[in-house]
């Protein structure tokens, strides 16, 4: 399909995820929010709450894609790592930051809970680096370079995009259409889809089996389709073809 | 913590994760199943559908941990290339093999289905690999040095794991311990959680916030506080510990 130039690269941090404790939804949460600037996630990795590991994820996608996404491990407790770890990719210095020490200020005042010292080091920020607002919780993310270090919470990281969204130039939205064939198997289809993708290049096609029991506890199953491409028209002659499958 | 030796890698293979349109569960679902026989998931990438990136994250991850899993692209549609990818990363040749296209005639003989072209790309394994059972569509994942190449669909992939688990050596299985502290703040435990860690450096603890609306649609907070560790006793003293923070 034809490239919208646009990329993004995500760093999801934490040993939750790893340990099979909690399932990640930030990856599909930063993707749906990046898709209608046109920014396409072309990689995503899960690493733990280890120096290196985030130290080297963070230069790679970094490097590689136009912008960068971190969730997770900038909390107050001790395995919270992430700013240190970014600081480090980029080789800055990092310490308390007078601008996130006075958000921490206003935010505690006003929720009435005390600044214990635990909680200033959430205003470690990278030197160089530019806030991220966080409408949830009060302390901040941050922008250093092309990368945007969020929460790992996805309420706060969510909450966090909304300053992020100004920041980003997109390229040119893409678009998404699926159509679901009831009881068609994949093999059956497999043919007619190469072909239609083979006869527009510039829409990424792809089939996506289901299983589910009805409510007779019998099994019902068929294919998904799906396409995306940033050409509207190609984009409707596919979904066209696609409904003709399911007759 | 003291690590267990034993180690594993994820690659997630599939357009519909990066873009959004699904939600990852295999990651959590191989975590859990390597959890009991003692291996532990260091890193996880998703990757598209391009052979390129699928060759560099296969390599990455086998070369580094002790096993690496793959999900996803090797049903029977253009854009499943996985089975030739994972050959590419071990300079193996690859095509229709004998057993593997044995496997697919009995199974859609035994379902009635007609074996087309398409679904004989199943049968396209690579020089030297295992194949792996699928009790739930038939179509055979394949084991090739320390890879192992598995559907993307959550539960073939689940029962594909089933033929898995005595070709693994494990380490000493990790168990974790949780403990949710009602009302809680991060901020408040966090010096308290710094000095326990301290003390117990044979065990990872990690504290997770958590954010509930209740059914009068106020809002209910907390902390989760989880600990990992090969250590039993080193676990339960932890447990203790966590205990006294709910009070």
């Amino acid at each position: 399909m034809s490239e919208t130039g646009v990329t993004a690269g995500i760093v999801v941090i934490g040993d939750e995820i790893l340990s099979g404790r909690t399932r990640d939804i930030n990856i599909q949460q930063i993707a749906e929010f990046l898709a209608p600037l046109g920014v396409q996630v072309k990689e995503a990795r899960v690493v733990s709450d280890d120096q290196d590991a985030i130290v080297e994820a963070v230069r790679a996608m970094s490097e590689r894609y136009d912008y960068a996404f971190t969730t997770g491990g900038i909390g107050p407790t001790h395995d919270d790592i992430t700013a240190d770890a970014v600081a480090a990719a980029f080789d800055r210095t990092i310490d308390i930051r007078e601008d996130a020490r006075q958000v921490l200020i206003d935010w505690y005042a006003k929720s009435k809970t005390e600044l214990t010292e635990a909680r200033m080091r959430m205003a470690r920020i990278p030197d160089g680096a530019s806030l991220i607002d966080n409408p949830v919780t009060g302390a901040p993310g941050f922008q250093l370079e092309n990368v945007f270090v969020l929460a790992g919470v996805p309420k706060i990281a969510r909450g966090m995009l909304e300053d992020v969204a100004d920041r980003i130039e997109g390229g040119t939205p893409v678009t998404a259409i699926s159509v679901r064939i009831e009881g068609a198997r994949e093999g059956d289809l497999a043919a007619r889809l190469s072909k239609l993708a083979e006869a527009h290049p510039e829409v990424a096609i792809g089939s996506y089996p289901w299983f589910e029991e009805d409510e007779q506890g019998g099994l019902r199953r068929g294919v998904a389709l799906v396409a995306r491409s940033t050409d509207a028209d190609a984009l409707e002659a596919v979904r066209s073809e696609f409904e003709r499958f399911a007759t």
